[in-house]
């Protein structure tokens, strides 16, 4: 069983980068702004990533998956590296039409970025493999075409703090994942086209991107 | 290990009875609103709810919390019943100040949702034991004084229909657990109160409600 298959959770960072919260219009927090994904929303190379029906904007985000080794509560900044168990480059899928709805409702994010196939993840990353994970390049192409390439030097609350702050709210178990924030560039994909995205020098994966069926029509009037 | 245990998340329905939704002055919602909660928020009978230090009005919902038995995704509403494995009685405890907070900056639920300690519940229910789910009555006490008391025939989406729209959103897994919803008289407990609950003739359950001590000084900037 991996590390990531153990996890029960996801929980992510919006707006840690200050281009991507400025691009979007969104206030660039001080104080980290967290959500979580459910893990039936992961999937590997060799799945595509769905776009609901319901759904006419779905945008990548490319983010540092950070995976938890040991359970976290209460942790300080400086205990967090040990408690790290490795990483995975990871997609953000969000259904931007959905999360735009539900923000001007005042309503939870959960639906917008929680669908099956919302978070492709790499194979997993060792520390080793990556010794500074707040020195890395991001990147993403759709169609070969570049996105999204950004830096992690630039999050605004680095690795510590943002595990650190987690763990007073959520315990952390083993397994759970931390996605970090993404980069400026974030945009639409439709089906048809592929998503690429790396680490440069480090890891690359690739997700084609496909309609989902319609659900039952008893459900439709639902959504 | 339990079936609870096994579970990965926690599927929440707001405003599912009318009457809760008018109390808090929100829309009464044609479609089911779904937020989620984290599994490491689940405490048993024996556990203290604890308050956040940053939370000042710290609110109880009592709900039948429904417990998935088989795999769901894309399932009809003549298929949920074969699919539930039991239910459990459960708190969906809310920080409502953080919560009131998030909903005016349009940001996520998830951590007024999510400390841990704030999902209480009941132990195992079976399917034998709650034979109709749509006619059982909750009721929650505060040191004694009844706080909550309405039957589940109030639902506004009954549990075949939630369970079926959440399955073509995210796939339910075994022992993932479905929160649906609290009817009126929902309120704030304060530490040193005691939250007491149950299902009319079938199960009663007992929580104490403590302060939870501060996190570190250098977290305390980024709540
Ligand atoms: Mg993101
Ligand atoms: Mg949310
Ligand atoms: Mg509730």
């Amino acid at each position: 069983m991996s590390l990531l298959s153990k996890g029960k959770k996801i929980v992510a960072v919006a707006r840690n980068f200050a281009a991507h919260a400025r691009e979007l219009n969104n206030p660039v927090p001080v104080k980290p702004v967290f959500f979580l994904k459910p893990t039936s929303s992961y999937i590997f190379q060799g799945s595509s990533i769905q776009v609901p029906s319901t759904c006419k904007a779905l945008h990548h985000e490319v983010e540092l998956g950070v995976i938890i080794g040991k359970r976290c509560r209460d942790i300080k900044k400086s205990e967090v590296f040990e408690h790290i168990g490795g990483y995975v480059l990871a997609l953000d899928m969000t259904a931007r039409d959905i999360q735009d709805r539900a923000k001007a409702a005042k309503l939870p994010w959960a639906v917008a970025k929680g669908y099956d196939t919302f978070c492709p993840v790499s194979s997993f990353l060792t520390k080793t493999q990556i010794p500074n994970p707040h020195d890395i390049e991001l990147w993403l192409k759709v169609d070969g075409l570049l996105k999204q390439k950004g830096n992690t030097n630039l999050m605004l609350n680095d690795i510590p703090t943002l595990i650190s702050v987690i763990s007073s709210i959520f315990t952390l178990e083993e397994g759970d994942c931390v996605l970090t924030g993404t980069p400026e560039g974030v945009g639409a994909v439709k089906e048809g086209q592929t998503i690429t995205a790396g680490i440069t020098g480090l890891c690359e994966m690739r997700f084609p991107v496909v309609a989902r069926a319609p659900p039952h029509k008893e459900i439709l009037a639902k959504l």
